[in-house]
């Protein structure tokens, strides 16, 4: 949770917003992780080395965080929120493995993916027991509540999935069906997190609809800006890797709005790029040119803020409290991601 | 649930049994295939189609069938059976499309696999959906009871398919390694099929855990009798595929005894063929002559009989009624089948 000061203090505030998230509510944070890592044994080895690959080497854990934070802005003063905050993580790294599997990623976060490591065979069946885990650990905290939110959740995500699939490599994908993808897929989770610190706080139900409104709002802009991210010249000069949907052919914002405004010539590209997956020397740049002439970044970014937009007004429900400004700087952290 | 009357009357008895189940719970049943009809539709319309191709060919429905067969024991007279044993049914489901995905299975009772036919992608997240409206119809009915069970009954499930992979293809792997993992794999679902009937009548304790027992060992016998006959010369003369797990590598119990009791030649047999799947013309009727010669098939069949017999007395503990001996007569149908 340690944050690195970065060299310019004009960025620092937006960058660190994450960081003093996960720094506001560090006790809980530390005890979930205990949660995931004692929770994430078996007898069967490979099922703790495994998901450990992917939970230990810890993403951002910014899903339970939206729990943890949730819960405390809703002054919850219990530690219900700790477990079922280790239910989201697993739920998510479910997702994950099976997600690299069906992507026959080789890559996840800069690290070999675990399919790539230990096998599809393992991946799937070991997600299927982090999804199982996850519903036990909901049993034992024993809400229907919060059993019937995440199972909700769990169902939409693969219902996503599998829309996501049928709709892959089709360029004239409209932003409505784009929209209904990434929500399923990461914004009904991100509103489930939320939610589920109202219902432990057992808040009145405007307080957990507005939670909900914040979370799935805010994994709207989340994943429009990530996708945004991966054609970004400042990304590149960074030093991150750029291009990876261009070149599995995901069919992002950026692309629709590209595709939609561009001339014929351009369209063709896209269609041989993405649908065919033909790639040539310097499609990527061309790409990106293409992308940069129909402002097709700068206006995806435009659409993830009216979501953000969304998503602050949602709090305004809540009174003054340390939680509600970070929360706010994370939806600007969120949508001042360089790209 | 028509069942058509074999030629050998003195057969008739044995293998209608299942057919005698469902014929006794028949009403139930058909509401039980409204709700798997209805529950597994989606918006998207390739969940129900991947899905349908496996559910609606439908299996035995052994499982559901013995969820609302226990609850009829129990006396049960209300309808919430029919929806859990739904769940039932969607969680056999998952775990066999993901099983499809893990084994690499071209054929699923006889037809395409839903793998071969949709992909593998598809395959894994139909799985995942199935198992998440599993556990939406679960909190639907409202019983932590039933969330429970079947939350962990889902956990040991994933955690014996990982065993079994960490075991595959180890001719060397003990009969309770093997036991562990059948009891993982398939004995406690079915235990958990039963389990629920009396939680659902509110039966006192013993009466819920007799039934476990009888599910759990009914299990166990269920598919020590399948893995025997995958080698049986019967089944072969009857015309059905035998020899899927010999040309897999699979380690099952009659090869576990016939390498136990083998001489050293047969030893090597079966390493070259299960181990180094290196298999070489009529190795399959050499495996059968080295399993008659251990007399591997027939002692296999000698301890399915001993789970059998438990299961059996599990239900002791019940008095007369009809479902109690049909239930009894699908313990020696189990036992029975041709091999």
């Amino acid at each position: 949770m340690a944050s690195i000061i970065p060299l310019d203090p004009a960025k620092r505030k937006a960058s660190s917003a994450l960081d003093d998230l996960a720094a506001l509510v560090q006790e809980d944070l530390l005890a979930v992780n205990d949660v995931i890592l004692s929770r994430m044994q078996s007898p069967v080895a490979l099922i703790p080395q495994l998901a450990g690959h992917l939970i230990a080497a810890g993403g951002k854990r910014l899903r339970p965080i939206l729990t943890l934070a949730s819960a405390r802005l809703c002054e919850y003063g219990g530690i219900r929120h700790r477990k079922l905050s280790a239910c989201v993580e697993f739920i998510h790294t479910a997702t994950l493995l099976h997600d690299d599997v069906v992507d026959e990623s080789r890559l996840r976060r800069g690290n070999p993916s675990a399919n790539a490591l230990f096998g599809n065979k393992a991946t799937v069946l070991v997600g299927d027991f982090l999804f199982s885990r996850a519903f036990q650990l909901m049993v034992e905290d024993g809400s229907l509540d919060v059993l019937r939110i995440l199972s909700n959740a769990s169902a939409v995500i693969a219902e996503g999935e599998v829309l996501q699939l049928t709709t892959s490599n089709n360029v004239r994908t409209s932003e409505q069906a784009y929209l209904e993808v990434i929500r399923a897929k990461t914004a009904e989770l991100f509103a489930a997190a939320c939610r589920i610190g109202a219902v432990v706080a057992a808040r009145p139900a405007p307080e957990e609809e507005a939670l909900r409104t914040f979370g799935l709002n805010l994994g709207l802009a989340f994943q429009i800006i990530d996708d945004v991210l991966d054609y970004s010249a400042e990304q590149a000069r960074l030093g991150k890797s750029i291009g990876d949907d261009f070149r599995e052919g995901k069919i992002t914002l950026p692309v629709i709005l590209a595709y939609n405004r561009g001339n014929e010539a351009e369209r063709h590209f896209w269609r041989r790029t993405l649908e065919d997956l033909d790639h040539r020397r310097d499609d990527l740049e061309k790409a990106m040119s293409y992308l940069r002439r129909t402002e097709a970044l700068k206006d995806a970014a435009e659409r993830a803020r009216h979501y953000g937009a969304i998503a602050r007004d949602a709090l305004g429900l809540f009174p003054s409290h340390p939680v509600k400004d970070v929360l706010l700087s994370v939806v600007d952290f969120t949508l001042e991601r360089e790209y």
